[in-house]
């Protein structure tokens, strides 16, 4: 499955990079892209991923999960 | 001595670290301290360093020295 965010505070490839790390740490996820213009990312898992899991990864980065 | 220069490129705190990596390899160099808000990069060094070198380096980082 496939889910795309928004992410605040990103600002450049090392961001995006950063981001990409922390949400490839999660179980079951597959691909991570990162958006770092339009402030998205994309996470494609072989399940579900519970919101919260994704938060504490992208908050862990250093940025913010808008929705 | 302290020498300081304008980098074009850096936009958050990991470019200011890849920055810093780079300069820091430079023979010499003591100190390194990057503000990114104001584009600007102070190295204290034992001895003068060939402006050719510095701007490898930065380059090297991914960002541009302007002067």
């Amino acid at each position: 499955m496939k889910s795309t965010y928004t992410v605040n505070g990103m600002s450049c490839g090392h961001c995006a990079s950063s981001l990409t790390e922390e949400v490839s740490k999660l179980d079951g996820v597959r691909t991570v892209d990162v958006d770092v213009e339009n402030k998205r990312v994309t996470i494609t898992s072989e399940t579900p991923l519970p919101f919260e899991l994704i938060t504490n990864a992208v908050t862990e980065a250093g940025y913010e999960l808008v929705n």
